[in-house]
């Protein structure tokens, strides 16, 4: 939850001037979204989301986040539109920042999930793929394997050590494996990579759209689901829910087929997304600022996942019907 | 800016369904407010504030902060007014806290103050000690002088000192002052006791209302303006600015005029609302919750106002105009 970044009334009022969106009615800072301060503001055409973007987002990478966003939407998939200024840009700036206004997605995020849920997911995610395949940018995902190496050299293994004894060695075993294993061949495309529960909005138990689309970039496809599978099919008590698994990849595979190399694959990319976020949470817990307006996330809880994907010997342990 | 507790959106919908609001279409956190977790709900029938109240605010008391609003708001004083389920309560529970939905108040609150501000707040605040005239409940003020000496008793003096030498004695020397020297025969009312910018909104620089009234109480009306003159008539460096002061005591003046013993009492007062926004903040810095997810507001900045106040001989200082 942040707000990072304050905004005055007289240079938001400016700034919506340049929209076609009449007057401003309110401004509010949401306690959601760790990177980036977004605001709630109502104007004359109703809702829209502005964010402006922190130090953490790669302004160079804004051009590709938001033309996808509109690609997105123009192909169907619900998901925020980014809002045109009167001088064409979507792209602008505010309070020294780069800044964007969206249009407001209705729904909640799901607190709880449900088998449904993961059902529902599966089948976006998959449309979502198909309406990126044509999509003419690319981004290299810097949080993919070829990154991990760098990520795990910025944490201090004595730290880590203290964080749960033998941590560093686990990560420095699981990397040497994944680099040797890494599959590159596999079907890519525009992925979301970041498509955690408080990303995807319901209402009435429907999907109503994606959001924050600031880690998405070009890779394997499946990655995606390997990443759905960490972040959608576990209990809090860090069990692996079978149903829910199923549910996700037999939704997905309905719209997209999986090919055998991504079947075969599929234990690896989770092991490859558990680590992924398991050396974020790591990083970030390690060097927490004081201060920071946002909670800490449990590293270990990605550790426990890691540990289970390490025991998965095909994609049917994840639910996946056998074809 | 603060979101204490989650509610799931199974929970939200059954609590929304017990007012006649429609579905629920959408909640967001909102990153204002340290005491309580707000959410901006939109619904079939518009947007509304929900809010759960955390620990810090007593439940015995909710009852008179809703009774206020509904009771200010029905005298025609811009504020949020409570929405009453169902079964006519506006006070209910969820997520195991009391929780209550208020109308949304359009409107955002000044980041950098200009004299008008000043002006139309003096004229507001004037008017809501009118309306709360008649207002049945009362409570007492527990950070009113009578309470400053058992908070100022919470603060360890070594960290006081640590924060800025010598700060202790000088908090306990105010203290046998103001407690000599309140006045405790002004005229009384309901106050609001909290209008710091944040709480009190505006749109195309007209007053659009007052929010949160969580520390709302029954005290001298005169101890509201001097904590106004505190936090609107300073600039960020810590010069009083007399033109923001004239505007604000000769608006509220001309709404409701003062007495010759508000007048002499105002140096006294603001003397008294330097010391208690100081010995909270301070108490709040000093015992600042690792994890918390509150910023630290700097005790300092009201010592140097406090500082000031003690230099004041009379109210004409403030600005306000010699009748």
């Amino acid at each position: 939850m942040a707000v990072y970044t304050e905004i005055s009334d007289d240079e938001l009022r400016a700034f919506i001037a340049s929209y076609d969106l009449g007057a401003v009615h309110s401004c509010k800072g949401i306690a959601e979204g760790v990177e980036n301060s977004n605001f709630l503001v109502v104007t004359d055409r109703g809702p829209f989301i502005l964010t402006l973007y922190e130090k953490r987002v790669r302004e160079s990478d804004l051009p590709f986040f938001l033309g996808l966003m509109e690609h997105l939407a123009g192909k169907g998939i619900a998901c925020p539109l980014p809002v045109r200024a009167r001088d064409g840009q979507a792209l602008r700036r505010l309070a020294e920042r780069p800044a964007a206004m969206v249009t407001f997605l209705n729904g909640m995020w799901p607190r709880r999930i449900a088998t449904g849920h993961c059902e529902a997911l599966g089948e976006a995610l998959a449309r979502f793929h198909a309406a990126g395949a044509d999509f003419a940018m690319a981004r290299a995902n810097d949080l993919s394997c070829a990154g991990w190496r760098a990520l795990a050299g910025r944490i201090d293994p004595a730290a880590a050590d203290k964080v749960q004894p033998g941590l560093a060695a686990e990560i420095a075993a699981e990397l040497d494996l994944l680099e040797r294993a890494w599959p590159d061949a596999l079907p890519r495309g525009t992925i979301h990579a970041d498509l955690f529960p408080d990303n995807v909005f319901f209402e009435d138990g429907r999907l109503t759209g994606f959001i924050d689309f600031y880690f998405a970039c070009t890779d394997s496809l499946a990655y995606d689901l390997a990443i759905c599978l960490n972040a959608w099919c576990f209990e809090p008590d860090g069990s692996f829910v079978p149903v829910r698994g199923r549910a996700l990849l037999d939704s997905y595979a309905k719209v997209r087929a999986l090919d055998a190399a991504e079947v075969d694959s599929l234990p690896l990319l989770a092991r490859g997304a558990a680590l992924r976020f398991l050396l974020t949470r790591l990083y970030d817990w390690i060097n927490h600022p004081e201060g920071a307006l946002v909670r800490k996330k449990d590293p270990l809880e990605y550790r426990r996942k890691l540990a289970f994907h390490q025991r998965v010997k095909s994609a049917a342990e994840y639910g996946l019907s056998v074809r």
